[in-house]
């Protein structure tokens, strides 16, 4: 998610041309109303066509308006391609945006299109068309609903070694009460082998249950609940590890780092322009707005 | 949910009438004896009624107590009719009250019995009319009740940015795994179009499980696991927002409540010493512990 | 869960016998040895009675072991008979023994066996032999759980009128949505009157999502996404809730509450003996033991 | 988890040999490039075992690549027992390596082949077979997640007693329900002994909701409810319970790490100037910011 490379497209804007100069601050950017606009469009567009994409996999709407859908889906594809030969004729360095995050998504959910004119009778590229939906973040991205999503995510990066070391220990517990069961339950009840059985544990561990299988025997039912007990107890540790890393980022972004030039204190709100501890007045110039 | 509109029909009082200053003491107040009994008498029809339209879709009631349920329904109605128009009577602005959350769900716990007269057989105003128990919420407005509700509320009203942050990404994910299943497991498995897919990914993203629709090959099973874990480990982002949000309301709410003798300035510390916005000391005397 | 009413019999003990005062201190009292191991062998015994219970309801159990199960019961309520019997004449107030709250559970633990030599085929009693196990608490009441209990119980006393709230607007939402899926799916789908719906509603919303009741069509089953999707989020407000309450119970109980004699800084740790501002000795004497 | 056991025998290394010395340094330790190779290989080989037991349960696998399998369980096993051979000929004391925790788990990992030559056809062996994952953490334990893993295990530790009393509340509301169930729904519902009754309370408790099991009158169906929803509040318990421990925990390590100059107390704040326990001055200077 690298900003840095888009910002530096608009900043060292003079050796563009100017309308690709322009065209790159209406496409990239969203400080003109031109680039809202097009945000916007592009936007109602992409929600447009993941919409018909599943329209066409409900069977009704496929047999009854497949012209219809077809027409549209190759209208979006038309327009996207255009944005994307439009995207790359107007960045700096056409070859550092293709390789790009948003480069590549932005080409997959062009390129399905043009390639089941090839080789036709591809099913699987409604998934890649959906993906199209990943498009909407980069406007976002310039949002105000930036600042929001930052601390929720660096929260979420902040803990990641916590959490992945919860799921590693979920993981054993997953292999070793799936072994359990398969040993104790057998083939009749539907545990037919360890790794179906496993599928068992996850499906009761994350207190899912759908049922399809379920434990027969009273000592598989006495097993299953301690699995139960277990996966409802242990979702306090993901809780726990996200809330106080969410405690830790918020309370972060909310004090400002300069201490009181008079005594030294430090942890004051960010509106403050007086130290609350022996009332010497803070430098109110450097203030950030969080 | 404006309070606002309510309270300057009472403090303007002088130009009413004095039986409608007093007939909207009782109605719309729970200062008098009166008025509380109002309150009171007006909760016990409303749940009275609910519960009358519950008895009445159950089918044995229905056939037994045909009649008598009616005969309940239609003593709701006029009582309730009584009161809007008493409503109407007595406030300084009916058209402002009518246009009034409040007022419009007042005339839509009265409004179906009558459309029923003229168009009969219309079952949905079942839930128009079960929602006269969104009535009861004006009541409790003024209770013992407000001040809690009024931090819980706070809370949800603060983190609303991030809780939306959270369900876009959230609404992505049950996008995309939906279209994954509807591809890997086919009609066959139940996942019979997209849309149907999504509603099976929230189904097993938000730990219901009904097992109505269910995965059957393997690598299906795999990735209805991790959409499992993924669902089970995500709890923890709403938990953690609101709780650190409840933490901060909470918190706000054990500010001192006395404003700066100099500047007027209010929400400081507990233990803040100096006015933190002009520097002028703060009467240390008052001080709280919290 | 009166604790004064007990001790009051301890201390005030000179007015009663000197066999009576031993014997309160053995059954009611857990400092003496005999008191103690008193205390474990009631456990162990109220442990098999309900575990006698239990065997005695499999069906295969009952058929084989008929008499033998039901002479341990009659062994478990003689012995609970003598014991209650023991209590009653080792109190200082029969009476008032009799009317607390483990009075009545006591006498319910042996009751049900003698009413059913009266009229005998009450499969109920059952339910209320199972009631035994409250008596458990008494014992460990006295134990080292008690203060660990003690915060939680506090933290959700202190926390029960948020949590009454939160539990009346969940109540709201259960009646509206089962009023509305009652009119959606109807009674084909299994949704064959309001308090049906409202039980699939429950179902739903706590997330357990039996599938015995599940929504056919493809607006019924947008509608239920929409429940989950709530079910899932508003999970936070109580944990939110119950967390806040138990750092401040936590904190509150882990503080000292006096301030420093020469700063007046309160907020000390339990164990220093110095101000960590000013480095003025702290009293030491009124040190309390978390 | 006792660690102190394997450092005493690296730290007094002098009297072992040279290359039982350099044996041990690889196999118990990972300060060398040999030792974290001999690590890696070692997790990759344990993963890989894993990974046979699991396809070997696989009826297709079982039955087409019987011989390929078999061959590398034995190499699986041949190799580990080389392993557990030079572990106990490069410790200092093998009776103590033996006994301790994964001595066994070591020995436990290899002995189920062994004894299939004895007594052929024991499925069983494969839970213990699976149990060699355990192994994994004896590396992990070397290794960068130590650290996070401690802070998650301590604050797990330290709340055990709160969680055991939760536990215990939870089993009695378990059994309390499990009884009343079998008494309302009686066997036509399933619920045919208080066992069964106990492991559906335990299903619906937790939200898992198989529906294996499900009430079927109105009044088991009002009782199923009021258990969903006492599960879903109750999360709340062992959530904050586990967060509250995890803020404790989380902020001791933040505390500063040096030692007041003058008593040598530790564990102050770091924002102390004056030691808790002497008064004497903290080092200013190399204050931290958290």
């Amino acid at each position: 998610m690298k900003n840095v490379y888009k910002h530096s497209l608009i900043n060292e804007g003079p050796s563009l041309q100017t309308w690709r100069e322009k065209l790159n601050e209406v496409i990239f950017g969203s400080e003109t109303r031109a680039g809202r606009n097009f945000d916007i469009t592009l936007i109602l567009l992409i929600l447009s066509s993941v919409l018909v994409v599943m329209l066409d996999s409900v069977e009704e709407f496929h047999n009854r308006y497949s012209d219809e859908l077809n027409l549209l889906e190759w209208s979006f594809t038309l327009l996207f391609s255009v944005e994307y030969l439009l995207r790359l004729l107007c960045v700096r360095h056409p070859w550092l945006y293709m390789r790009s995050f948003y480069g590549i998504v932005d080409l997959l959910s062009i390129l399905p299109n043009y390639i089941g004119l090839i080789c036709p009778g591809t099913q699987y590229t409604m998934v890649v068309r959906v993906l199209r939906l990943l498009r909407i973040f980069r406007v976002l991205k310039l949002s105000v609903y930036l600042n929001e999503a930052t601390v929720l995510m660096t929260a979420l990066v902040n803990s990641r070694w916590k959490i992945m070391v919860f799921l590693y220990a979920v993981s054993m517990l997953i292999v070793i009460y799936g072994a359990l069961m398969y040993v104790i339950e057998g083939k009749d009840a539907g545990f037919t082998s360890i790794p179906r059985s496993m599928y068992w544990a996850i499906v009761t561990l994350t207190t899912v249950g759908y049922g399809d299988i379920a434990p027969k025997t009273g000592f598989g039912q006495f097993v299953a609940s301690m699995i139960m007990i277990t996966g409802y107890g242990i979702i306090a540790v993901p809780t726990g590890i996200y809330g106080v890393e969410l405690i830790k980022t918020v309370k972060k972004s909310n004090l400002r780092n300069d201490p009181c030039p008079d005594c030294g204190a430090i942890g004051h709100d960010l509106d403050a322009d007086f130290c609350k501890y022996c009332g010497h007045p803070l430098h109110a110039s450097d203030e950030l707005d969080a």
